[in-house]
């Protein structure tokens, strides 16, 4: 099955974005790579203000036949056509690509989109990236308002300058199905 | 110089407490001692919802010599024999405890005295255990409301059942000096 995986870059206190959206405080080390994790991936998915930081950086990453969809009610699918405009829920997104056959999701959030998932039990890994700062005040990684959900660690590396990544699966073993 | 060290338990989104201030969540893995951490204070300071909560749960550690600090403006000093009532700013309290001979300082939390803590660049050391979970709500580990903090990550641990160390110390360089 086609796995949800939520990857972020993200400070020690939890924070995605400066309250502007900018993240001039992430940094990928030289001895890191994503390039496994582009691997198992073909689609990515975010919410409406992630997009328009991304368009204002310089547009959104693709290439390698990576398809990208921004949920939004507001966007004009029409006028958008780097992306595709999702106005559905997470659930009958995420079903509709299990249906096909295709290689694991990419959520890269942010902060709402992130708890929409959460919401429904839509996460399947979380790979997080974290910078040794402390910025104060933000766009949070995981915004609150989801159930209680536990995870395995799967693995935990440290890279040069501070670069902590975390790899966690969800373990849903021992707990009601969802929906349930 | 005698050091603040924020000792902290959390979950991956970043909480130290539910809503209602319990801790269930955490644990101590077999193969994990805080003896390292204990050698190195003789202080311990917490706020005043942390202290009520570890009433609640049985009383405030202690023993050892070391001794424990409340902050509060409301509490009654003479009515709380098993720690010391602070009435004074985080500032003023590690400069008087700095003036004297001694080991370093534990800051307990919670949030709202982590934050008072980190808004006058007072921490030195983050003692982070994360435990593999998301609870979705409760009390953050760190509160917003604080100038950003570079740190550098000292150490990096794997324990069992996914509970991972994180410690890292303070990185001033490069830096204005506070209050500059």
């Amino acid at each position: 099955m086609r796995k949800v995986l939520l990857g972020i870059g993200m400070t020690i206190d939890g924070y995605i974005a400066r309250p502007d959206g900018s993240v001039d405080f992430l940094f990928m080390p030289k001895d890191f790579s994503m390039a496994e994790f582009f691997k198992r991936i073909d689609v990515a998915a975010m919410g409406r203000k992630t997009y328009d930081t991304a368009l204002k950086m310089g547009g959104v990453m693709g290439g390698g036949g990576m398809k990208t969809y921004v949920f939004s009610k507001l966007l004009d699918a029409g006028a958008h056509t780097d992306v595709k405009i999702v106005n559905e829920s997470p659930k009958a997104f995420v079903e509709k690509l299990r249906a096909k056959e295709g290689k694991d999701i990419w959520l890269m959030g942010g902060g709402d989109l992130t708890r929409e998932f959460l919401r429904e039990d839509l996460v399947d890994e979380l790979h997080l990236g974290v910078v040794p700062t402390l910025i104060g005040e933000g766009i949070r990684a995981f915004e609150p308002g989801f159930p209680e959900q536990k995870f395995s660690l799967v693995e935990n590396k440290t890279y040069s300058q501070g670069l902590i990544a975390l790899r966690y699966d969800r373990n849903r073993s021992g707990e009601a199905p969802s929906g349930a």
